[in-house]
């Protein structure tokens, strides 16, 4: 817990040096807000007992919350920030928390073109700096230039959600694995699947990357929805790079994401340096997800939601490894009567306590108990009371 | 959400100042865990839907989770707190939250008799002088006092508990009222229902009452129940006296505190200045709830539980009555950019963020909506970057 709220502290910092306010929402929702909004994880949803009233479901994620919340406000803009736990029936045996945080950061509102997408990058890069806990990258990559690629390589378009979900999985399965599942299950040409295959290996840095998705004869600037994308992320690298921020952005073809409800912009961080932490972050650029709430109201939002559970064990390996002490509490000064006098205790531990001085006490007649306490607790200083013998000479 | 985390960060400043740590507990439990653990209100628990596995309930409140924490480790003492939400399907028309925030410090372990009760009352003191919320008091009682005092009226043992629930309503009902549900719902006699209803309105100064009750003739000083309770009450009255806090304390007959699990002191905090409050915090010593958890391990505990969620509209009225303005953001500049250049804001608001200020930028070419803003932000400083035409002599 101590080193859990010096991480939050850290994180709520940058949080509100980009002028984000807080948001609490219940941990429950109406089942309904949550349903077809998850894809196939939706089966990891919990589900609360039918006791009477309505049907509720435990949170997923922050993200649906958030949209559900703008949704029935009468607000069109909001950059707010949510520390919380979420909840999934996932399989412990695989790492995986049933509760776990999530700290999320979304800008909601009509601004300049990327705009808000820049600034929420511009956050992750910040807090995995600040968190120091090694070495990352940042994939990116764009939902409308997925779209494009799944064009140009001949998939139909009521097939690129389930394609994606298949190329979402490059982490865990290999380039051959991935086609072999597109052909056989998503019933997908072998032509395509080769040309989806050769496609999605491209990856390296952002404006390196873009040149050569534009170069002549590239048939991205010859789709539609490519080059909406490939203007959008030339706008955010420029300004990414005067930011300093861009050397930790990889452009990958190859992150697809699971969920359903991103439009725009998508990106994952991860570490580098070999540990199973893999995913730490991710986020990107959903600007349905309100209108699937309430019909007709369309505010777009961007936002990245970080899963700091992975991060603690981290942090904790790096105390042991720095030889830091974390004191568990803040006492200062420890009152100990040797002896049971309770009301010696409290008349002075009050003067203590009303002078802002953080201090516990303790009654017992071996000194050794209360030495023990104070160097096990870390207390500095001590607050000795007993009664002497006056007249032993000693 | 202002509010809140000020009057958190003033509360966890009153639990750091008596060297407790922070816990934190999963939302949900094993549903056995929570069993017959809330008399009558168990009714209120939220259970979750069967979906494979454990049968799990959200927490009812935050004291059985600390309990079975303790049965489940290998801890014999521990003073913790906990903020935390809990949630009971009550009915929202009656002014009651099915999610609300408890605020719980408990002392854990064997001390000297009234050691840790006189602490966690003290820091119940602290916490509503703290809140400066108005006047209160605090009403206690003991609960083998009680059943002492039911003994002495001839209520045989095994209706302690169901004539103690009657006792609890008196916050609600009448006097007469209670020994009509006495006498016809719980079948005790008339001549019995009369003597608990003149016990039952003894309260006063907590030394007073003592005196009273110890006078020469009560029966109360020739009850074992009794006469242990009187001996620890007066222990901690003196410890209270001296810690200048005894003056909160109402010495009350008529507090019996619904819930099963209390064994020695229980009390209850009620605002006084006739708002519709009522009670915003109880506790009491719990010494066999680790016990019933696993069977054979014992620890006693005694605690304090502050239902803040009634404390927030009471703190937003005194806000608005002293005309403060409370920010929901901290952001200490506005970057204005007159224009549609992301790159210029991203180099310009990266340096101020590099350097710790805290900075948001807008880029509309209109001047008013960036002053607007900043207004109504209450931003206190803006960088104007605009383009000027040289030569125009104005």
């Amino acid at each position: 817990m101590a080193i859990r709220e010096r991480v939050f502290s850290m994180i709520t910092g940058v949080f509100k040096m980009h002028g984000a306010v807080a948001l609490d929402t219940p941990v429950f929702e109406l089942r309904e807000t949550l349903m077809s909004k998850y894809g196939e994880d939706s089966k990891l949803i919990y589900d609360l007992a039918d006791q009477g009233g309505e049907l509720c479901s435990l949170r997923y994620d922050l993200t649906v919350p958030f949209a559900r919340y703008l949704a029935m406000k009468n607000k069109t803009a909001m950059r707010r920030y949510q520390i919380a736990k979420v909840y999934r029936r996932d399989n412990p045996a695989n790492g995986r928390y049933r509760e776990f945080y999530q700290c999320d950061f979304d800008i909601a509102g009509v601004y300049e073109p990327m705009e808000a997408d820049f600034e929420v990058i511009k956050v992750l890069t910040e807090l995995l700096d600040k968190l120091d806990i090694g070495m990352y990258e940042i994939k990116l990559n764009h939902r409308k230039l997925l779209d494009g690629m799944l064009e140009i390589c001949g998939v139909p378009s009521n097939k690129f959600r389930t394609v994606c979900s298949s190329i979402d999985k490059l982490d865990k399965l290999t380039l051959e694995q991935v086609k072999k599942e597109l052909v056989e299950e998503k019933g997908v040409s072998n032509e395509t699947a080769e040309k989806i295959g050769s496609l999605v290996e491209t990856r390296g840095p952002p404006l390196q990357v873009l040149t050569e998705l534009r170069k002549e004869g590239s048939k991205f600037i010859e789709n539609d929805w490519s080059v909406v994308a490939l203007n959008e992320l030339e706008i955010l690298f420029k300004a990414l790079e005067k930011s300093n921020a861009l050397d930790r952005i990889i452009f990958d073809l190859s992150l697809a994401r699971g969920l359903d409800y991103y439009t725009g912009v998508i990106y994952e961080a991860v570490l580098k340096d070999g540990t199973q932490v893999g995913s730490i972050a991710a986020g990107g650029r959903y600007d349905n997800l309100v209108g699937d709430i309430v019909a007709g109201k369309q505010i777009p939002i961007v936002g990245v939601s970080l899963g700091i559970d992975r991060v603690f064990p981290i942090m904790e390996q790096q105390v042991t490894e720095r030889n830091q002490v974390i004191r568990t509490t803040e006492t200062e000064v420890l009152v100990s009567i040797l002896g049971k006098d309770l009301t010696v205790a409290a008349e002075l531990v009050s003067e203590l306590w009303g002078a802002g001085i953080k201090a516990e006490f303790k009654l017992s007649t071996r000194m050794q108990s209360h030495t023990n306490y104070a160097l096990k607790s870390g207390i500095p200083w001590m607050v000795l009371v007993a009664s002497l013998r006056l007249g032993t000479g000693r």
